[in-house]
């Protein structure tokens, strides 16, 4: 795309409201836009950093076999009252509509549950998994940290629903190790620990993803060597790690990136959700519940993949694989420039082409603070060595290759 | 997929208070769930149906060079009060939160008004052109007809913004073309009319695209040889068909899939939005409005292409390509119908592969309820002539096709 026609242009400073380092460079950066406290509109760069997020995620779900489904945000009381949540969700977006008590869901809990059990019978129409990819509302009373904690968010929420509780143990782990390729793939391996916390009723421990980072708002107690951490608030009850036992724990700021949880039988009892087994004996069904806030995870990387200049986004999430900067005055090498970027298209490459008529000053700041893994420069000076710049952010140093290799060069890099 | 591990089933009957035939329709079939009245959940077929649908509208509104955003379904009512409709919109869902008045987008003008005009200084950053595919709100008195009149439902929005009045003018007949493209590609291109409506302050006319069924919602007129319509609510203005000028047109009932407007200055003067013009002279900007819902699409689709016997899909928008029955009892067979299952989804067919245990007369019946086109059918029969019956959906007869050139056969139907 050329970006003399993206509709955003950056911006030196945001309201001094925003403190966070995410929401202070999104919006900079033209990603995001703050329409009101934990409220932000997702603008053309913004959107295909979500959208790479969200395709990541529901090819991970896919691989689990779990069906993708999309619930509504509007909820009944009716269906809160049934787990008697209407009164203890704090963060619930309540209103009043033809006589009638709604919420804006911040879960789905009351929803799918009598939605899946309504096709469940037999031992034989187990075990199910679905999930949604959704926008989620939560009345928080200070929505700080840009995406990190919003109002209006978007999430994906799984739930499975299993014949015996060994099959959602076998599932829960399955979901944890897809969980972890997930931050994998997002840029966040290397810092993001499967933590122990609390859990509920029928489970002792919940499990949350936590990706470390000074301005984190959670703290963790960390054991390098299983690559496994204690949330603080269960570390009173569980002072040593699950693997190995060792009372040497790291203490780190982290952000949650993703939830796990064994429901058991919390919805399902309340649903009366049964089935029948092979003797035709009514059996609870334990569920599962995995949540991943996908807005979240981009203010996360973002939180944690910066430099002073502006964003670094990983390969796989990056709003475009190639930021070209056309340098030249001349027209001749303009057009150059510009045949280039069609060649780049063409190839399946995703260009953003900084074609704008401004001082390469502000290009190479822009392309900084906008944070595209690979940037090309073409300039009168790369021409007449018949080259093109090539840097990657965050490196030192840029490189020139030939145009002539350049498609090999990009194709090495995975491009 | 396996059709013995999808979520739903087909179920015999819904709810009377379900009028509506597309309603009845996609419940029985499992492609949506009602949660309330005008509030559905779309279930794994029907998610994917709404996901080919929006897929269709996005490639289209891309090829306008219209760039893609999401913005808030929670606004402030400050936003309202600045264009006077806080208290003229009647189906606004309206909460109070932390002391504000809010409200659940039904349509977004008084948020992109201000969010794009944010980006627009000069001439030099106009025309430009945003959409978004999005859950919107509407709290009408009576929902009814299923998914076409839905409280939450599926929308995508575009608007435009133009230095000059002329540029609006071209850029609107070319979205009236793409619109009718997309309704080609959703099966209903020779069923769908554009239709003259009225318009508002600034313009006479805005253009609604109404296809034609015995249970349209509205009453049009016709002519056939413009391709052109006059909804009932305009005809005493406008008697005579606005192409050919006869008044010989022709009364049907229809449904709105699609509404366009010129905006004018509706929104921009509320906002201030301006521009400098070359000669650095302040100047308005001139606005268009294009919706289309993607979810009331998916119900007129339903509603159109349907017999007594289930859904008829188009191609472009059918949650399968193909939906292979496997009628065999004896294991071999069932075995060759796997291996067949598993031989077109490498080929990148979408498959619904049907190997529940349950009775050849279901099958059938559930195969003409879902309506995917394509039903190929394996059993002892076929196998015994080394064939595959092959049926559309709509056919009155079924044809054998040897096993050796069924890839051969779907590649001939463009599979």
């Amino acid at each position: 795309m050329k970006q003399s026609g993206l509709l955003t242009k950056t911006r030196k400073e945001v309201s001094q409201q925003e403190a966070s380092v995410n929401a202070q460079l999104l919006e900079r950066a033209g990603y995001v836009n703050k329409l009101m406290a934990g409220v932000y509109s997702y603008l053309p760069l913004g959107l295909r950093v979500l959208h790479k997020i969200e395709h990541i995620v529901r090819e991970e779900m896919n691989s689990l076999g779990a069906q993708e489904i999309l619930m509504p945000a509007l909820q009944p009381r009716d269906s809160w009252d049934v787990t008697g949540r209407w009164n203890t969700v704090d963060v619930l977006y309540t209103l009043k509509a033809h006589e009638r008590d709604l919420c804006l869901g911040p879960t789905h809990e009351e929803i799918v549950t009598p939605l899946v059990g309504g096709y469940i019978a037999s031992y034989k129409d187990l075990p199910r998994a679905v999930y949604q990819i959704q926008t989620k509302f939560r009345n928080e009373a200070r929505p700080k940290s840009g995406l990190l904690r919003g109002r209006e968010f978007r999430m994906k929420d799984l739930y499975s629903f299993h014949a015996q509780e060994k099959d959602l143990d076998e599932y829960y782990e399955k979901v944890t190790a897809t969980y972890l390729r997930i931050f994998e793939r997002c840029g966040l391996g290397a810092l993001t620990y499967l933590t122990y916390a609390s859990g509920g009723i029928f489970s002792k421990y919940s499990h949350e993803f936590q990706t470390i980072t000074p301005f984190g708002e959670d703290t963790i107690f960390i054991c390098e060597p299983c690559k496994l951490a204690i949330n603080q608030e269960i570390l009173q009850d569980q002072p040593t790690c699950p693997g190995c036992k060792t009372d040497q724990l790291v203490e780190q700021k982290a952000i949650e990136v993703g939830n796990i949880f064994k429901l058991m039988y919390r919805f399902s009892h309340p649903f009366s959700l049964t089935y029948s087994d092979d003797q035709n004996v009514s059996r609870d069904i334990p569920m599962g519940c995995y949540g991943l806030g996908t807005s979240r995870l981009m203010g996360a990387i973002v939180e944690v993949l910066h430099d002073e200049r502006g964003i670094m986004w990983p390969r796989e999430v990056a709003p475009f694989n190639v930021h070209l900067l056309s340098l030249s005055k001349k027209p001749e090498i303009s057009a150059q420039a510009h045949e280039l970027y069609v060649r780049l298209q063409h190839a399946g490459i995703e260009v953003l082409y900084d074609d704008r008529e401004c001082s390469a000053g502000e290009k190479f700041a822009d392309a900084d603070l906008i944070g595209i893994p690979l940037r090309l420069v073409f300039s009168d000076k790369t021409v007449a060595q018949d080259s093109v710049e090539v840097k990657m952010r965050g490196a030192q140093d840029a490189n020139l290759v030939s145009i002539e290799t350049l498609m090999e060069f990009l194709c090495q890099q995975g491009l």
